[in-house]
């Protein structure tokens, strides 16, 4: 096995090389860079929608989807007069930098003033490859159960942010909200967690200041 | 990435191999063995939890959870009287086939009737490495969404079994189950869907009645 570990830690420095040249490439253009994680089915692309709406006249957005197969997702956010990239992995469980570099290069994506990266539907493969982000924000949707962040604890002690999604289904679930931030607090003392319904509209506002507050802080 | 794929192909051969013993191993022992697969938090050991309980009476279960960390399935499993074993793979996103010999080895797990492997939370990666077992399953929980099957194909398209859970949420949720149906009848025309609630039971019975006649017609 050690072989097999030594060509995997090749491949993580290549790509943490491919990352640092996007991150110079998103300093000179002024985007702020937002890398969601989660399970599959956990809300991304719903939080997406509900967020690029709310921004649409506060600034500029662009997505890239990540996604094994179809093109449903980006699909979604075009719908909503915003530029989105789809990047098909064909069976690989997480984007990384170069992926993201090549679709910089063919698609219209910059300028933009906060680009949203929504990762392969995982929870643990897309943690350790850095995609020149501002921050990696962790999805966790109540219908997951609360005991996650201590199964899954690198994402969660990585993610700046984590926003729970789903709260208005909570009055039919087992989900407490408690415990949650206990092990959050745990894994990520400086972390910020928001919760939202993109159904309700709760938290969204909370989460779009958060974003707003970061882009300023990237450009003072 | 050409010598990345070499080592993985490598990799894979490996497991292969050891999976190929597993198999022989269940065959002499008579132990059907079930590899549950699915996204983080889809009830995985919730349905074991119900699936365990019905069987009690009927045959002798043995579970070995895969997680990336805690004890905590494992225990829920033990608190039923059932033998459990918990692999913990620190960081990997999957269960391998030596992982499985181990647990054998180390574990009271063996003679059961059925061995249920609970699989890490991850809808991509564990797909490719064979355990030995008999069928795949996949759970899918209504709250992830009616698109998975088309945006996580080779899981569907190589699982016996697809168990729809929580399907008590149903009334909340903008979920299709036809257009599920649709996606499993083009990847996988051959394979069996079951709708369960472990909250309500419903469809546990059409589960277990699955679950014996295959350990029957393994037998016979």
């Amino acid at each position: 096995m050690k072989h097999v570990v030594t060509v995997k830690r090749r491949a993580l420095a290549a790509n943490d090389e491919a990352a640092d040249s996007l991150r110079n490439r998103f300093r000179e253009a002024g985007t702020l860079v937002v890398n969601l994680i989660s399970s599959p089915g956990s809300g991304k692309t719903t939080l997406l929608e509900a967020t690029i709406g709310r921004l649409a006249d506060r600034c500029r957005s662009a997505v890239i989807e990540g996604d094994i197969e179809t093109e449903r997702d980006a699909d979604r956010i075009r719908a909503l007069g915003v530029p989105a990239h789809q990047v098909l992995t064909g069976g690989a469980c997480h984007l990384d930098a170069r992926q993201i570099a090549t679709a910089l290069d063919t698609a219209d994506l910059l300028p933009a003033d906060i680009l949203f990266i929504e990762n392969v539907g995982n929870l643990i493969c897309p943690t350790t490859y850095d995609l020149g982000e501002d921050f990696k924000v962790a999805v966790l949707s109540t219908t997951e159960g609360d005991d996650k962040p201590f199964k899954y604890p690198a994402i969660f002690a990585r993610a700046d942010v984590t926003v729970v999604t789903k709260t208005d289904l909570l009055p039919y679930l087992p989900f407490d909200l408690e415990a949650v931030f206990e092990q959050l607090a745990t894994l990520n003392p400086t972390g910020t967690v928001v919760q939202t319904s993109s159904v309700t509209g709760e938290g969204i506002d909370a989460w779009i200041d958060l974003l707003l507050a970061r882009l300023e802080a990237k450009r003072t």
